[in-house]
Order: C-alpha cells, then structure tokens, then sequence
C-alpha cells in the first residue's frame, strides 16, 4: 500500500459548502489548500437539503465565478407568504429591503463548488476513512487518513478547519475545559417529503395552524419540496400519501390548494439548536455546521455556513501571513470566531423565533396560542414587523454591509 | 337614610382613567353616564403609577380638550434606552417612527380626567360601598351602591360598563361558560422606589444585565421612580437605601452613573398577563384593566385602556341608538370586544417579549441566555429591528391611522 505525504497551507476537513468554499477563497488568495471527505461525491449531491439562499450567499457565488447556475437554474424569490390559521400574508422583501432570497438546493450549490474546485486543479479526496486529525496544539498540524483506494494520505498543514457538519469530530478536540456548547432542543420534528407535482405557490409558504406547521417550498417545475411538523419519534412510513397531502392541506387552509403528486421520498428532520464557543482552538477552526446547528425555520443553515467562511478567510491570511515571533498567533482565529458568533447568535434567535412563532407547541396553553397570534398580527400587520422579519430572512443589511432602506 | 335613584343612558363602574375617560367621551356625543368609585378621589390620585402615555393616548386627551397639563407638565420622550450587560443602546423613536412618548404620571391623567368630569357637572359617587350590578341580562340594569354619606343609591342605565380595574368584580358577571380567562404568570416582580434625585437620564433606561432588570425612570426634576426585578416573595422593609442603589446600578454597569438619594417609598409589584374573552356580556362591556392586565414593561396598560374606549365609544352609541326591534342588538358591543381584544393582543406579546427579553429568568439555561443576547442585538443593531421595537413602544402606527413611514 502507497503512503502519501502533501503539504499546504490549509487542511480541510469536510468537502461540504463550508470546506469547499473555504478551500476555494484561500486558493484564490494563493493559499494552498486540502479537502478530505468522508462521503462520496455523489452521496453528497444526491442527499437533499433546503435550498434557500440569502442574497448576500448568492453573491458570495457571484463573487467567486461560479455563480452562473445559481442564476440561471436557481429562483429568485422576492417575497414568502406567512398563513396563520388559514389565512395567508406575503412578506415583500423587495418592497421592503430592497433583496431577494433564491431557491437554489443546497447539493447544487455543493455540485458547483467541486466542480470549480476540481476544474482548477484543486486537491480533494473523497471517501476517506480512518481519517484524524493529528497537532493542533504542535507548529505542525496534519490530517491522516486512507483514501479510496486503501492508501494512507497524510495533508500537513499550518492550520486545519473544521468543516466536518453538525456531527463533526474535529468539534471534539476543542478541550471541554475550553469549549462551551449552547444547545437546546425541540419538542417536534420535520416530516419532509418530495413529490411529482407542479408548484403549489411561486414562493415559500410558512404556515401556522391549530394541526401544527407546514412548509410549501419547491424544487423545480414538477418535483415539490414540502415539510409538517411531526412528533420527533415519527415513522415516516405509517404515513400514507392522501394522509400527509389532506394533513398539509388542512395546515394552509381553504385560501390555498395544494397540488398533490407522487411522493418518492419521506423523511423525519430532527431539529435543535446548537453552537460551539469558541470556534477554534490552537491551530483549529471551525466553521458551519461544525460549529453551529440552527433549526431549519428560516433557512439559516448554509447561510450561516458561508458567513463563516467570509469571516474566516481573510483573518486565515492573517494569520498565516505573522512572523514567527508574533506575541499572539492565534488571536486572528479568536477574531474569527467572535465575529462569526455574533451572527450565529443573530440567525439562532431569528431560526428560534421563527420556530416558536409559526409552531404549535405539543403543551402549549391558551394564554401562549394566543400571544403568538398577536405576534403573528404585529409582524405582518405594520411594515415595521413586516421589514424587521424581511431583514432578517434575507440575511441582516448592515452585515452585508449595504445601507439600510427606508 | 335617604335613597336616591337616577336614570342614564350609561352606568360606569369604576372612577379611574378608563372609566372616566369613557364618561367624558361618551358626554361629548350626548350620552348621559354616571360613574361609581369605592376609593376617594384623594386615594385614587395618592396611587403611584407609571406614566408612559403613547402619543395616540396624548392624542386623546388633547381632542377632549383635556390636554393643557400633559403638554406642559409632561415630558416628551423621543426616545428610549436599552442596555444590555452594560452597554446602552438608544431607540431614538422620533426618528424611527415619527412619534414620541409622554411621562405624565397615571395619577395626574386620572385627576385631569376627573376634574374634567365634576367641572362639566357630570355625575360621579366616590368612596361608594355594597355596590353591585344588578339586571345585566335584562332591559334595565342598575348599579346600586352605598355613598359616602351613607345613602343608598341606584343608578338605572342601558349599559353598563366595567370599568373597575385589574380585580373586577364586573368581570365576573360574565358566566363562565361564555368567557375564557387567559393567563400567565411570571417568575419574578419588580421593586419600585420612589427617591429624591435628580433625573439619572433625561429618558427611561430599560437595563438587563446578568444580575437581572431595572428600569430607570423619571418622576420630575427632583422625584424619581426606579424598578429591578426581584422575587415575588420579598419584602420591600428587608432591603436597604444603599443596596437597592448599589444593586440598580450593578444592573446599568459602567456607562451610567445613578443618581442616588432618599427613597421615600419602596413596593413590590407583582406581574402576570390577563386576558378576559369577550369584553362583553349582554348589557355589560368591560374596558381597561378590568379586561386585562399587561406585566408593566412595555408600559401598555393604561394605553390600553384608553385604545378600549376609543374602540368602544362609537359601539356604544351605535348600541344605543338601535330600534328596539333590531334582531342582533349586541352586535356592536361584540364588535367593540373583536377589535379591543385585536390590539390587546398584540400589547400582551409585546409587553410578554420585552418581558422577557429584558428579565433574567431564574432558571434560564445558557443557550437561552445567550439567544437573548442574539435577540437584543438584532433589536439594536439595525434599523429595522429598531423600528419594529420603536413602532411596538409608541403604539403602532397603523393603528392610530398614520401612514407608515418609510
């Protein structure tokens, strides 16, 4: 069996959004960079995920060249509909923010991102196993693993992110005495499915009712997307097609009609929110899921994801660009991580609000249903709730750093 | 004793704000209404309260030409503080939304309202006893009562309207099979002083911290009124001049320097959140307090009670001037509880939000701890966020029929 020793700047683990995106920013920097991955290329792609991107993700594509499916085959949404018991409210974020959001799935946004980082020539391996993560405390960090074809590799770096999702072992060598994990969990799951049918709607619908939540969300012109609460102890198979379409349908109400299809895949989405502080430790980083799990109300995920990514990359320079006597090597990853924290506590409130707002709560009392009712109201009965959730959902002006609308 | 009977078109029980308030306006369109009260007007006056009067709630004390001393005594607020773990944050609600607060305190609301009334020679009992409601579901209620001098006296209307705070007795006329409590109680309370000082900021400071809440507000320019929360259990005797000082200002941190002097009162008050459902019961309709009660962040109640009669005023004289034939006569009482109750929700949230947002919860885990944190920012660090809680505070725009702005 072969061994095989490369050396670059950056080691990455996990060839997700996250890993990819990194590994692609560097290079163009010209920092060097190294993907391992567990999954295959194709296991990946093939594995469905939400799929709304924030305009400022959207740019981020752009911003790298390889944003042209993104906005060719992707959906720009100007506006979602909210519906409260029946009774439907648009959200017009182009009225009110001035942005749009884009339905794009996820494994496509993956898809482009290995396409580009192989086409330049980018190293990645695929389907590794035994991999570890070896010296972050040392001046020389590696990744060992053993590639698909049974050769031991071996990556040396000067740093190594973690890109490695929400189960993420690198997460793991952050020491517990270092690392506090946030966490919180949820009495309800997602029951998701994907069916041959026309769209319902041209935009998401976020749909409250006395039966729980529901999600209408598409994916093109004949396969749909659609999600309802459930009990997290679900089995997706004791739900019968008619069962889960009359089910949805009794979530939206009479105002809207649910097209209804062929199901060819159902799945229980667990949820819980998560977050690791600090993002790094020694010569480790982490960044998306690795260091953060939102709910999927509000579509945070892979945003959350790229945000990292663009705090990360130039305080990556920063570091690697310090003499060899810096008084405080780390402290551009301690910058990174704090930056990177400040909005995942921003978009973990928002995934959690918006949770809570359009849930039903399996032992909620009539005072709460009540309360949330009038918060639906003041959120989609004055413009100012209306643009406060517009801001939000779209990704937070101020970050993206464009000026305010008002 | 003598015994002494009169007729009106409205009976009032309850001789605080709403209740007057509703006299007042119902006398402008020529409706006849006598009010009873069991406290003295000097007790009711002697009352502190708190005194963040929305510019809607000023607005109606100006059209009933009783606006003279809250435009000259009161001080208008542009704007508000937050302040979160030490640091201040302003909501400069003028610039936001175009409107500002009042501080007038509810005591001299309730004595310009009342001296309004006697001055008009309307009809009002103080200091009554053994009052009750007598005939609500026939065509000749009456309030019967006991007055000062120890007569008894009844007042025969065509509606009453309970007006008799958060511990109505009027409330209870509505059978329970037709109304629906709403209820939520809070772990904690607020401390309030009143001290001799000068003002510590010229507007409220709303201070969370992790030692808990408090609110820095103003009485005059040598009166000051203070709050931090505290335990329901305490005993306001067991806490010293000093302490309280030291603690409110821990709360503030830093950035702030309390202004410190002789406290001359210290209460506990207890919050929790009410709702009654309807506000109306044949020939009874309840306004203020005695329909709800808000936990007093926020500010919402006695705001709310003047939305009450706002919304009830025009019911009630459309309930009056039906013929006797019509065949749905409390239909325009019904309306008036459909659209109080609208907006009682939406303070109920937005007082139970900031509640929460502001308050330490005793047992609150890290992840919600740090969610708040999210929250805050997302309130403070754009303009939209800023807007939403400006709006919220001042008392929605669309509500008092301005134009949104933009």
């Amino acid at each position: 069996m072969a061994e095989h020793t490369t050396r670059v700047d950056v080691g990455i683990v996990g060839g997700g959004p996250a890993g990819l995106m990194t590994a692609l920013l560097l290079k163009r920097r010209g920092i060097s960079a190294a993907v391992v991955e567990t999954r295959s290329k194709d296991e990946i792609h093939r594995t469905q995920r939400a799929g709304i991107l924030e305009a400022g993700t959207v740019q981020m594509l752009v911003d790298a060249d390889i944003g042209s499916r993104v906005l060719t085959d992707g959906h720009e949404h100007p506006g979602t509909v909210l519906s409260f018991e029946g009774v439907q409210h648009r959200i017009d974020f182009q009225e009110l923010v001035d942005r749009s959001v884009w339905l794009y799935p996820q494994n496509e946004v993956f898809l482009d991102l290995a396409t580009a980082w192989e086409r330049e020539g980018g190293q990645i391996h695929w389907s590794v196993s035994d991999s570890s993560v070896e010296g972050i405390e040392s001046d020389a960090p590696a990744l060992t693993f053993r590639d698909e074809h049974g050769d031991r590799g071996r990556i040396e770096a000067k740093l190594i992110v973690g890109a490695d999702g929400s189960r993420s072992k690198c997460r793991k060598l952050i020491p517990e005495d270092v690392r506090t994990d946030y966490f919180t969990a949820y009495p309800f799951a997602w029951f998701g499915i994907l069916c041959e049918a026309p769209p319902t709607a041209p935009e998401l619908i976020y749909a409250n009712s006395e039966v729980g939540f529901a999600l209408i969300s598409q994916r093109n012109e004949s396969v749909q997307r659609m999600y309802f609460q459930c009990d997290p102890q679900t089995d997706p198979e004791q739900w019968e097609e008619e069962a889960i379409f009359d089910h949805i349908q009794q979530v939206l109400g009479e105002g809207v009609e649910l097209k209804r299809g062929p199901i060819f895949e159902k799945t229980v989405l667990p949820f819980r929110s998560y977050v690791c502080d600090p993002l790094t430790y020694q010569r480790l980083v982490l960044a998306g899921d690795a260091g953060h799990t939102v709910p999927p109300t509000g579509a945070k995920g892979l945003n959350l994801a790229f945000c990292d990514v663009r705090a990360l990359i130039p305080r990556v320079e920063e570091f690697l660009a310090q003499s060899e006597s810096a008084t405080d090597p780390f402290a551009p990853l301690r910058n990174y991580s704090r930056t990177a924290l400040d909005r995942v506590w921003k978009a973990q409130n928002f995934s959690y609000w918006a949770t809570n707002l359009l849930h039903r709560q399996p032992d909620e009392n009539a005072f709460a249903h009540q309360r949330r009712r009038g918060e639906f109201d003041a959120i989609t009965g004055s413009v100012y709730g209306r643009a406060y959730f517009a801001d939000s959902y779209t990704g937070w002006a101020d970050i993206h750093g464009q000026l305010p609308h008002r």
